[in-house]
């Protein structure tokens, strides 16, 4: 019999979840409900509520807490989303009129602060310092790493400097995620950084496919356009890469994309062709699998349990995606 | 012997506060140092910072938690004061460009995000969840207020959605700011209730004030044009009030000006008379110094000492101002 879905085994905690979310962004101005509101309905994929949710079943971890702690790292992403699209100016948000665009800066800037206000006042209420401490050390970090990225935007940055982004901007919500429950839950620190490990391997494996995505799949498997990464000005790992093994020609079109900000001199097309004969395409799949891999094995290091089958899957599943 | 002047007595912790200030304001992303930071040294009273170690003095709570406590509310006020100048599109603060003009929107959201972030870590290393609770609910009805400010703004609306407006914006902080440090000493839950009303009033008169000064005082006083409030679309108490007094002719007068956004069609001049005929400006001095009495005579209920005498004092100083 094949394995379920990851997210099946935790289905029902999850719409828990989706209740406490809907319960807890309820401001009594109504401007602020709104806002959260409309950015949580219109979907994604819950992958960080479903790994806290995961991670706590895995450590026997149960109880009201659980639901809370998936809450408020629903609640921080949502936050994050709503100020990165002030500071981005999008304006759309998966195919949908991004809230910025919809409300303006001024509401959504502090829709954003409240709701960053209510995920810590839900984890408050678990009287844990050290939740409170990961929690609050964790979004300073998203900020600073979205501070990064403005910084970054348009230029041709080290690897390094580019891995420290997506630790900042992706990787360590999902190892948070995969932390919290087992804090909450007392177990010992060799198990918290395990998980924490396996969380971080999976969100680099998870943005690197993203990324990479941007790059392969078509517009319609994505839902938006494609090579929007570029025409942003973020060079992501794939083209840092080719870049880099470029010739002088080939170095100075993606240059120009980044100086354009748009595919008017130089092609997508072009831009695909240098990626694929540079192997860059292959480097960069083979890094995400590695990384997915190492989660793989950090997870196995668990008793068996369905739990952890969920938990060995995800990173290959998430790494095979097409969109 | 005239008695010292309140701010006085806790001199030299004010400027450990400071020094704490800039210590715990330092990012590995400069961007963001460098606007809290310029925020700070650009002055401001250091009225909430100087209520939290004035209270703690009058209750005997001292160390390095009370220096903390002020850092802590001092970092709140300058990160909302960065999202404020954000969404109101400020040009200037104290009389230098505002951290919105000088940095943009981007990295203010940003900053004012991190600010935020570190002063509730400064705080969390207190290990004290009851402060940890008030700050956050604080923050939360300051970023409400500020929304209100928002809806509110070009728009007449009632005393009582004007008296809502400067608790939040003003008064709660004060309040909290006298409350923390009897908390964190530890007090009973009557004599913390009483410093936060005597903060509560405190901030109300001031604000009050405030309010008055921006339409009575020279623009030399103020180091900044008066009549600001109105133009920017803000209805205070004493216009309010006036507004209610007067004839069709004057309350289209009031209109005028909110629709314009400026003094165009009515002169600032004929406001003001408005505002003396009614005598709404007395009315609006007199009710500022009600809540000046109201929180001395909160404070008298504390034995006697020179840091009651302070804070004794301070109400009236606070509403006898000129800037």
């Amino acid at each position: 019999m094949p394995r379920p879905s990851p997210f099946d085994l935790v289905r029902d905690a999850l719409r828990r979840v989706e209740a406490q979310f809907l319960e807890d962004t309820v401001s009594t101005v109504s401007g602020i409900t709104e806002i959260g509101q409309y950015l949580h309905a219109g979907g994604g994929k819950r992958v960080r509520p479903a790994l806290v949710l995961l991670a706590a079943a895995l450590c026997g971890v149960e109880g009201p807490g659980v639901i809370a702690l998936a809450t408020v790292v629903e609640m921080i992403h949502a936050a994050t989303l709503i100020h990165d699209d002030v500071i981005d100016g999008a304006e759309t948000r998966r195919g949908r009129p991004s809230t910025n665009f919809r409300w303006g800066t001024q509401k959504c800037v502090l829709a954003g602060d409240w709701l960053y206000m209510q995920a810590f006042k839900v984890a408050l209420q678990l009287r844990h310092f050290g939740i409170l401490d990961e929690l609050i050390t964790l979004t300073q970090a998203m900020v600073e790493g979205e501070l990064l990225q403005q910084e970054m935007t348009g230029r041709v940055v080290t690897r390094e400097q580019h891995l420290e982004l997506i630790e900042r901007k992706t990787a360590r919500l999902f190892s948070v995620s995969c932390k919290l429950a087992a804090m909450l839950g007392g177990l010992g620190d060799d198990i918290i950084a395990r998980l924490g490990a396996y969380g971080h391997h999976l969100g680099l494996a998870f943005q690197m496919v993203d990324d990479l995505l941007d790059l392969t799949a078509s517009a319609a498997q994505l839902g938006k356009p494609v090579g929007n990464d570029l025409r942003e000005g973020k060079m992501t790992l794939a083209c840092l890469d080719a870049y880099a093994a470029a010739s002088a020609e080939g170095r100075a079109h993606f240059e120009c994309v980044l100086r354009e900000r748009g595919y008017r001199s130089v092609a997508f097309d072009e831009i695909q062709a240098l990626l694929a004969a540079s192997g860059a395409l292959t480097r960069a799949r083979l890094e995400a699998r590695q990384h997915a891999e190492r989660a793989r094995e950090l997870i196995l290091l668990f008793p068996p349990s369905p739990y952890r089958d969920a938990l060995e899957d995800l990173p290959l599943l998430m790494v095979e995606r097409a969109s």
